[in-house]
């Protein structure tokens, strides 16, 4: 059976393997106090170009956001999201668990454009009624988003102006950041998203690792006793080192941006494959999620021997469907696909 | 340096790298929904001896003890722990967190006698303004207790009785399970727990594994909704092979409680070693624990070349400390303190 | 000054002052355990048709909605609303708060249609993913809705098909329920919302109480531990009598009927006032809430004289704004309101 | 039957119901923003002699603790109570609901010790894995406090001279500060409370109004979005000027104080009653709460005739019970008492 069912298919990268065991057996504090978590931090800020960032490493991405949301936001407020975004859709009201709504704007490809933040700040402050609402207390985007599009540099330019001005915090869910900054569509760096947002996490158990995300605050703002709340919050991890060493292998000779540069590629060629066949897209995406519209007929077909996930029902004859690549993506699996469609 | 500091210092069990290794490249859902989720699970329950249980794996203690406490108690509930309790010092107030007061009672040797359980809920029975204070709904134990002590069967039983007598469920943190059923001191097994308890976890995190916590709900008493609650927690695990793969190793060929009794030799060995020496105790304990009273000379001088646990001050020249053994002490490291000492 | 700005302007109806007086001496039990609070709850339940309906006198309408949602929902579920619910909208995420979404459909003309409902919860239980997300338990419908706007008969008995089907609770929003029961243009009684729903609450605040608000569960259904979930909310009166008394004049000689039906007169005049004026209503209501297209050079100049409610910006020259209603409402104030426009 | 059960047994004092009767027509505008909540801040500010006072006006006792407590702490701190404090017994898992641990400490006649707090926070403050811990983000007290007892002005400067020294809000819980100020045994004034505190409040639903509380931040210290914090909590009424009409009464021609010194003077009398008639003290209270020692026999018998509160078994055949006077207390009443003595 073939999967393309999603990037967190496989366990991880060999790499990171290699690293863990090459130190199992070294004694380390806990709690992320250990040297490698020491040097997945200083790796990452260089990567970032910041020195004034602050890293903490979480285990998995709907926690990272709750944690991240809640103690970033002031009791009163809420996190504006798009409405397709990750935190109002499928993360189970984690957010909401912590006190906090989500307010939500209409999304444009999984995007929030500029000037639909700005028109809704706007609209919200001029609201004589405002305090009685929740406060828009930061900004939430996906980068690449849950329909795997990106923004480009200009977009997240001006969605960081527009934060500023209302002074929001703007925060990045980067569960799938490698695939969009190793996208031959983008022109956006690691250092541009440090520099335009306030705190973004790394994602690490879509992009090689067994577990793991990587928060930066990229100023100096980590919310006071931002470690305690990770604790309050359940997400400290004993062995921290699980983490640290994970981090320090994908930031080690770039391999965390090689890694995703064969999803990227792996995905390109399946683009192609998907166009050569005849087959619609239901979205135009250059990372290494592809969203195609199936027959149904032909979906039932498919299924018996690859795996993909279901989307949506377009209409009674049409299904749209999600094909990923993945860091772990083999050019044979591609192959035997082809012969299947 | 020599580290007797906790028993989460070292990586995993070579036996569950090895698993991880050559398991790594295939293909498996994600979420909990793999076949070593299912295999784990299956090995767990049979190990209890309960074919009604329902198990699930979570990644660490604190976030355990939220999640299954949270999802338990009705909201206007509270848990009874001993006032040593580590959900009522060193879980940063997760359980408060999640909305549920920690009703304590007095502690003996760790522990919460079914005696002084049974006056507790009387008293709150018997009060007329109850409906005014927070209901116990949930009984919380650890076993081994934090301070590395164990209840005995007839403890235990008579603790269980008293749950059943108030209708209230019985929870048992085994964060350290292991360490406790293979100590020579005791006469509980882990299907006398699972008899006796309504809910409890089996820690994986202190006893070999990377990270992991399997959590046993008795006889198909898992609350409604329960993974959409661990999701909604944040601490729903993407590559839930991770998990399934480590208990699963755990869980064949009596990994888990061979490298248990490991500890146990190697704590007994180091008791023995004190005693000879003439260091005093400051509880007696039968587990992987050892809670020694250092003069303070003597501790700044062994901290040069060995860590260990703080404890607590005892008084102006003497302050208890703890060294702990686990599944990875070697013989050769308890030689080595024993020329320290 | 005159003021239609909303049907809270005024403090209490002379007769509910007048009981207020009458027992002021009198020495009753606190937290809502004197005898007019048990009369006010069986005149409540006589006026409902239920002899198995549970009676809570709460103090406002924020609080009650956020108490009835919070213990009647499981903790992984979340409450369907309109988009244009009011606790959606201004109850500065109180339903958050208490750690529950609020899942929206979209509104026609405030209400939730049986229909859309359906299809929305139709999909959800279709969905592969559902348990990632909030599961809906339990649908909020306001009546009189944020528009003025009532449920037919036919309508209500629609969505709460709907719910049944779905084993999901109703509940009504009925801080102006009053309101609602006396328009000339409903066919909907009390009773067939005690019929109807499974909870709802008999606004008083809006009708002509000081404060205070009777939350009607129908049919034996009241969560357990509510008195205490109440309690632990900050929600519990000490001097419940006050809301006692008050809920005991209204429901006596069908007060509460009598003084909504004065209100829904006096808008009738409105409504034709505006007519005959040839203003435009931005929504048509039968209830005592009127809404108005108002040229801004007019708006400016009425507010030297009258106050009302800002609504919305129509236009550039436009503004909807609110007139209200209410039991207090003198006749000779809508004469004086009929020279100014 | 005679009752002096507790201090909210009867409804207001007369001088409020005129005034809520007088003003009773105006139309004023809601949530707080009427010229008598204007009025009664202003009062108030006067009384404690602190123009950077910020005064929020709520309507019971609990919720203000929780909105209080909840809005000064950061999210992973708690608050420090005496073990006996109204919020850590009788408020239901209030302060839990809202995510913060109450953080027990000793009681002395219901009192915290300077010392006791000192050394408390010294030893977390010491605690190596403090990190780990919930920290002490406020000092909660009450006074009178729960066992009628009061600090003296050396105790109250003493303790919160610790609390500044670790920089910690103190918070005093003032429902029925009138009995504590009025007190022939206290040498603590209103503007003391005011200069050594951080926020307080004057508690009206036990001093003479139908319900309400009057929060004070002493020096401009009100968490940013109270007011919005406020509706969130639910705790926001429609009709402020309830509340505001009742607190400018009682802050016009010093009426708070005066009632307050009537109950303190009919407890005078009880308390020398007692003494004559050879009962005997369970503590020795200056204020409006009576502690008394009573054979089970006599309890029994006086039953029939006057009501008081059980306050707790002393022995088999000894209760301890609670006889209180309030501003509502009639000296006829107290005769009739001694004839059943």
């Amino acid at each position: 059976m073939l999967s393309f069912e999603c990037d967190y298919n496989e366990g991880a990268h060999e790499q990171i393997l290699r690293r863990l065991i090459e130190t199992n057996n070294e004694q380390l504090p806990g709690y992320g106090n250990d040297k490698y978590c020491d040097l997945a931090k200083a790796k990452i800020k260089a990567a970032c170009g910041r020195d004034d960032a602050e890293v903490f490493l979480l285990v998995g991405g709907t926690q990272t956001n709750q944690i991240v949301i809640d103690t970033v936001l002031a009791p009163y407020e809420g996190v504006v999201s798009a409405n397709t975004g990750h935190i109002n859709v499928h993360e189970a009201g984690a957010i909401e668990y912590s006190g906090h709504k989500v307010l939500t704007v209409p999304h444009e490809q999984g995007k929030i454009k500029a000037d639909v933040l700005e028109k809704y700040l706007e609209i919200f402050h001029g609201d004589e009624t405002k305090s009685h609402m929740v406060y828009p207390g930061m900004v939430y985007i996906s980068h690449p988003t849950e329909y795997g599009t990106l923004y480009s540099l200009d977009e997240l330019t001006a969605l960081s102006g527009v934060c500023k001005k209302y002074d929001i915090p703007l925060y990045l869910d980067g569960a799938r950041l490698g695939y969009g900054l190793m996208s031959s569509g983008t022109d956006v760096t690691l250092k541009d998203v440090a520099r335009l947002c306030d705190v973004f996490y790394i994602g690490g158990t879509k992009v090689g690792a067994l577990c793991g995300e990587a928060v930066v605050f990229t100023h100096n703002n980590a919310p006071k006793g931002f470690f305690t709340s990770i604790k309050q919050h359940g997400a400290l991890l004993a062995k921290g080192r699980v983490l640290g060493i994970q981090f320090d292998a994908l930031f080690t000779d770039d391999l965390y941006f090689k890694i995703s540069r064969h999803a990227i590629e792996m995905a390109d060629i399946m683009r192609e494959m998907f166009i050569k066949k005849g087959y619609k897209f239901f979205i135009e995406t250059v990372t290494n999620q592809i969203f195609i519209i199936l027959e149904n007929k032909k979906m039932e077909e498919l299924k018996k021997s690859v795996s993909f996930s279901f989307w949506e029902i377009l209409d009674e004859d049409h299904t749209v469907v999600r094909f990923a690549s993945s860091w772990a993506t083999r050019k044979e699996d591609i192959e035997k696909l082809s012969d299947l469609l």
